[in-house]
């Protein structure tokens, strides 16, 4: 429907109506106004598969669903570094919705992960805002192109399940840009998502839900985005407030309570009509778009989605270590251990478990053959160590030639809703492969988890395998993994820390009452580690291939630029194994000297190629200012200081052969206001500013004099500290360390004259 | 004189003579008046020494000053542990003081070492506020004992030199009280030091020197000062902004600018004369204790002082490392190597610089024995490695059984003024080190430096000693300590961490332009280390000993007490080796469980005790309130949190065998507001509200239902889930997810009645 005939639909709906059309019918549904034509939508939890309730939601909205696809969670979608694979499994949910009629599928959920134990975790993409936009961008695409909207959330800074309804993120003003808007900002940007979900919790003691900051300056007048925004379920905290911020559409149904409550604002003059009428604007104008644009022919085909989730799991599976045991060998005699051989874990609870149709095992995939063996090692509901299970699993161990473990995290471990408390496995598991391993030199471990976990026996094993979160389909892509049918190809979209102390927010995690402080600031993840020159488990970006690539002749157009320019980087990317194979090329920019605090290197570009044994193919990059840029908090901008940049490239945050220097030029002069506490070192930076107060140092005596040569050899003084006292020093020093010739006065009036040049 | 007779004083003098009395005559002296007969008095740098300028003082006063005794700087006098020791030091002090007729020694400095890299470290006494407060205080002591002034430094959370003059520490309430405040305030109050020196830089965003919530409200009002606040010389920013707040005098004079400002500022009604009065009456108070009890037998005998800052010496000396190589046997042939075993560094730069009367090396003390060679070993003005001179320091290694290497930082490295970039040694020291202990498997390390630095070689060496900067009769001291005569019983005052990096300020240190944010909060030093379970080089308190020790016994008095009640612990410490020595017995706390992020544990309380072979000792501590008390910032007041606390003894931060807990119950209850976003689990845990909202709650459907078992076992939600998502919900959703048959009205006026009990 065009906007005019919106407009005018709205122009004839009652205040009630209006009022109304900003919360929904029930759990799931907009509310319809028959007696304009105006249908009721439905709307369905993502995003990793379709759950659609039946039409007697209970009243949490989290009893049965129809049964659909189980797609792998996002923590496994974002390590597939494909952004064209994600955008192939949107199509493919966008299709169910039109099979469905859902007109919004909620998600992706792209909350940077800012310590391993949040209980979402496994929803989420990236402890990297680029990546995890990038992610979140390819599945929008995927879904909007069949004409079904998406919903990218929990908008914003809503990164632990906590007190996560009440609870305030405290984040100072470049961290939410450079991390937590960042993650939401590309695909927006770029994708326009039909709806933006707005969390529960608080940043800085202000509801999101109440903040027009990020509710619409940000979002619609900055970003650019033309939806509605809807609630995270139960997240309206004052709904008048709420639909003056820009949060349009309340979910579920209040009842009626808070649209009364909105008809009484408009009709007492608190709340503006206007407000109420744009917020319809923008929930008929997506309703339309989707109810004008029903695909009639959509069919949801479960088993073939089935084959499309083995597909994309066969990318979110990352080989973490590999001393030469993998892929097995198909002939070997080998030993399954570990109940999620037969019973995999596949994905986590709450608005986004699926109802899965079917599920396959790695044991489904290899029962028939008679030279696999397999034992259950563990019970995955307790800690406790079952000694008949593990004296059974060694037993079978022994008599094979290699054990692989197929162990992880168990279900009541990560939960929508709550968080982890430690980052450990269960100590029957952690205690199997100590044994087992023990038993048996060549151990394999496949994790099942959607989180980083402690590994104690890293050292102990040969081969270690994180299947994440994998979906319904992941016994097949885990199974061909194994024996090499499909080369590994999926890199870990986090870093794995050696322990849970190591995370950059462990200190402040989880937070004093309803205040938890974002202290580590931008240092998020990888920025954390490098900058800290900390050891971890496994390093952002990294994972193994059953071939190996080498990198060479990187090359940029340009070897200087301004802000305003791009520069093209290239380079070889050479398949020099045996075996076809996929890398994700990664490049990230290092700020070579800032004045601000910046970490080691980030993100800004990755793809991924698939390469023949012995093929080169060229890969290429485009960067722009916001590659080198950072927030500036004074003009509240991106901003690149002038000076020298590092571009390096390689298949690992801590394997980037390749680098190349250039030079980035800013185009934009910061602002200068001088005062009497203006430092002298700061003031002869200043080409212009200098003149005038190296002429008023002449007459002081805060000079470089023969202070260091007149005293003897070990002095008070060193020539390093008169200079550092001089330099250090405010402008108003020249009046109380000078002889008194410069008046008050006069040092004020030169101040002026410098700000107003 | 007596209070009236001040009064009576300043009522005689005129604007200009009082606005005149609150800054210099000069340099180091305040101005006479001579109608009136207010005498000049001095004041000189102190702390470890006496710094008295000749009259002629240079502009920057940091030129020649006359031969006086420099004792072990703050890093080391700290590490004694030995209150009566550093006691005895200001004694000293105020005995020259009195000889020299200096009113006030400027010092000590107790600032916070909250980064290794801090240029003025080795001035400073530890990361441990309670530590620092200790020694601070009983200097203080020991000087005004001799009824000379102290003036404790630099006030308040001035923690590197870099932008001293105008940076501001971003800090927050807590830190500041637990942290930057306490390592003043224990001095302060029990010790009552007759200054307090402003320092330069600002506090999130405004100069100390301007704020009276610092200088007024918490010095004066909550600690009792009674004493006058003078300005760190320069630090200055706006005269009559300062004196409001409380900066009673101005150092150095300001040229009669300030003082005019300051008539100007009463003339025109913006300052109160009051102000100004209070002012004269604080600064002539102190003027008139000095001049009214001046010991005219003062004599400053350099020759006994240096024997006194030899003893001191001996404790300051902390033995890191010991594979059985020390105490060195006289009769072997032994190289002594390195500089600094003949040019010992033994003081930092900048105002705390002596010029001492004579200097003793352990050459000197040892040049005289034919099985004792040398061998330079190192240039200690450059980084650069000078090959002959490390070719001949391996042969001398070689030749001996013993090397012994005297290293450490260079003058140029640690000076007030700038800071370190880096936490190296120089690389000509380093490289010496590594290529002797590789030709010499029997290497010592003895280090002369102000501040930790990072230790390449220490797992090549079997013997470390930690000299710090051990003042003018360092030598004596060292080499009885190498021989064995002296018994080591220093104990680190700070951590020493393995990298620069792992240091918890490492992030944000030294900040961006004006802006230094402390982010690691109360997690300084060990209360970092700890917490994160991170190695260090060297733990807080740690230092070996000759002999060995045993803890045994701990006991309390109470195994129950209230925040009102005292707790007395007692420890029995045994001598278990075979010779004489004396131990720090170090007693911390730990918070078994705490709704506030909490160190693991706190330093509360040290003793020195000295023991003859298997004599056992029984050491007690006297605990309070503030023992277990964190700083409240709703109320704005120390906290004890009703629990179990741990009590730690023993002789490290990493080694404490003894431990007892017991509870102690607050008696203050914390207030509580309810609203609409309060959530339902922290009403629940209100016995009074939860009565109420229980009521509520079962007429909503916020309740645990069956959900769970109705579900099939591999449900969305878990029980886990379920209890979360009512205990995180706020009171509002019992409306939203309610059944709509409790109004919005109805639930505001329980919220009400709750508020109003």
């Amino acid at each position: 429907m065009k906007t005019e005939d919106i407009k005018a639909l709205i122009s004839r709906m009652t205040l009630e109506e209006k009022a109304g059309m900003c919360s929904g019918a029930d759990f799931w549904r907009t509310k319809a106004v028959e007696r304009l034509g105006i249908p009721s939508v439905m709307v369905s939890d993502g995003p990793h598969g379709l759950r659609k309730q039946s039409d007697k939601a209970d009243h949490l909205g989290v009893n049965d669903s129809i049964e659909a696809v189980c797609f792998p969670a996002g923590c496994g979608t974002a390590a597939s570094f494909n952004r064209d694979l994600i955008t192939m499994m949107g199509e493919t949910l966008g299709n169910e919705c039109q099979a469905e009629g859902v007109s919004v599928i909620l998600g992706p959920a792209t909350n940077i992960k800012r310590s391993p134990l949040c209980g979402r975790n496994f929803e989420y993409y990236s402890e990297d805002p680029y990546l995890a936009t990038e992610i979140a961008g390819a599945l929008i695409k995927g879904v909007q192109s069949k004409n079904v909207g998406t919903s990218i959330k929990h908008y914003l800074a809503n990164n632990q399940e906590t007190r996560r309804m009440s609870s305030s993120s405290e984040v100072d003003e470049r961290t939410l840009r450079e991390i937590y808007l960042a993650a939401f900002e590309g695909a927006i940007k770029k994708e326009k998502p039909w709806t933006v979900m707005c969390s529960y919790n608080r940043i800085n003691g202000v509801y999101v839900g109440e903040n027009k900051e990020y509710l619409t300056k940000i979002l619609r007048e900055e970003w650019g985005f033309d939806g509605y925004v809807v609630s995270d379920w139960g997240a309206v905290s004052d709904r008048v407030k709420n639909l003056e911020a820009g949060l349009d559409l309340e979910m579920p149904s209040s009842h009626g309570m808070n649209d009364k409550l909105i008809v009484e604002a408009v009709k007492n003059g608190t709340l503006s009509e206007e407000v109420v009428d744009q917020a319809c604007e923008r929930i008929l104008n997506i309703i339309y778009r989707f109810v004008e644009n029903r695909d009639p022919n959509a069919v949801f085909d479960l088993d073939k989605d089935h084959e499309i989730a083995r597909k994309i799991a066969e990318e979110t599976i990352v080989l973490l270590k590999n001393d030469g045991i993998l892929p097995l060998n198909e002939e070997d005699e080998i030993a399954f251990i570990g109940k999620y051989a037969k019973k995999p874990r596949y994905q986590g609870g709450g608005s986004s478990h699926i109802n899965s149709h079917k599920v396959t095992s790695v044991w489904d995939m290899v029962s028939h053959k008679k030279n696999i063996t397999f034992a259950q090692g563990f019970n995955d509901d307790t800690d406790e160590i079952d000694e008949t299970l593990i004296k059974e699993a060694i037993e079978a161990a022994k008599k094979a030639k290699v054990a692989v473990i197929f162990a992880g995290l168990p279900d009541a471990f990560e939960s929508e809703g709550f968080d982890r408390s430690h980052m450990r496995m269960p100590n029957c598991q952690n205690e199997l492969i100590r044994r087992v391993a023990e038993a048996q030199p060549n151990t394999v471990v496949v994790l099942h988890n959607g989180s980083p976990v402690e590994m104690p026996w890293v050292n102990d094993v040969k081969g270690i395998v994180e299947a994440y979160l994998g979906g319904q389909a992941v016994g097949g892509a885990c199974t061909d993994i194994l024996f090499g049918k499909v080369n590994p190809s999926a890199k870990l979209p986090e870093s794995f820390p050696i322990k849970l102390e190591d995370n950059p927010s462990y200190l402040f995690y989880i937070g004093e009452k309803d205040k938890v402080e974002y202290r580590e600031g931008i240092f998020v993840g990888y920025r954390y580690y490098d900058k800290k020159k900390m050891e971890v488990l496994f390093p952002f970006g990294h994972g193994l291939s059953y071939t190996t690539f080498a990198y060479s002749n990187i090359q940029v157009d340009k070897s200087s630029i301004t802000d305003q320019d791009t520069v093209t980087v290239s380079v070889d990317v050479t398949n020099t194994g045996n075996r076809e194979g996929k890398e994700v090329v990664q490049l990230y920019v290092r700020d070579v000297e800032s004045t601000v605090i910046r970490p080691e290197k980030e993100l800004k570009g990755f793809d991924k190629v698939e390469l023949r044994p012995g093929e080169t193919k060229k890969v290429c990059f485009k960067l722009d200012k916001r590659a080198f840029a950072y927030w500036n908090t004074e003009i509240h901008d991106w901003h690149v200081e002038t000076g020298e940049f590092e571009i390096l490239i390689g298949g690992s945050s801590k394997d980037l052969p390749c680098s190349k220097t250039i030079s980035v030029q800013s185009t934009v002069k910061l602002p200068v206001t001088y005062t009497m506490n203006t430092t002298i070192g700061d003031i002869m930076e200043d080409e212009y500013a200098k003149q005038y107060i190296g002429e008023l140092m002449k007459g002081s005596m805060l000079t470089l004099g023969d202070t260091e040569q007149d005293s003897e050899e070990e002095g008070a003084v060193s020539k390093e500290m008169t200079m550092a006292m001089i330099k250090y020093s405010p402008i108003r020093g020249i009046l109380s360390f000078g002889t008194g010739e410069i008046s008050i006065e006069e040092l004020h009036s030169i101040i002026d004259k410098l700000n107003k040049r």
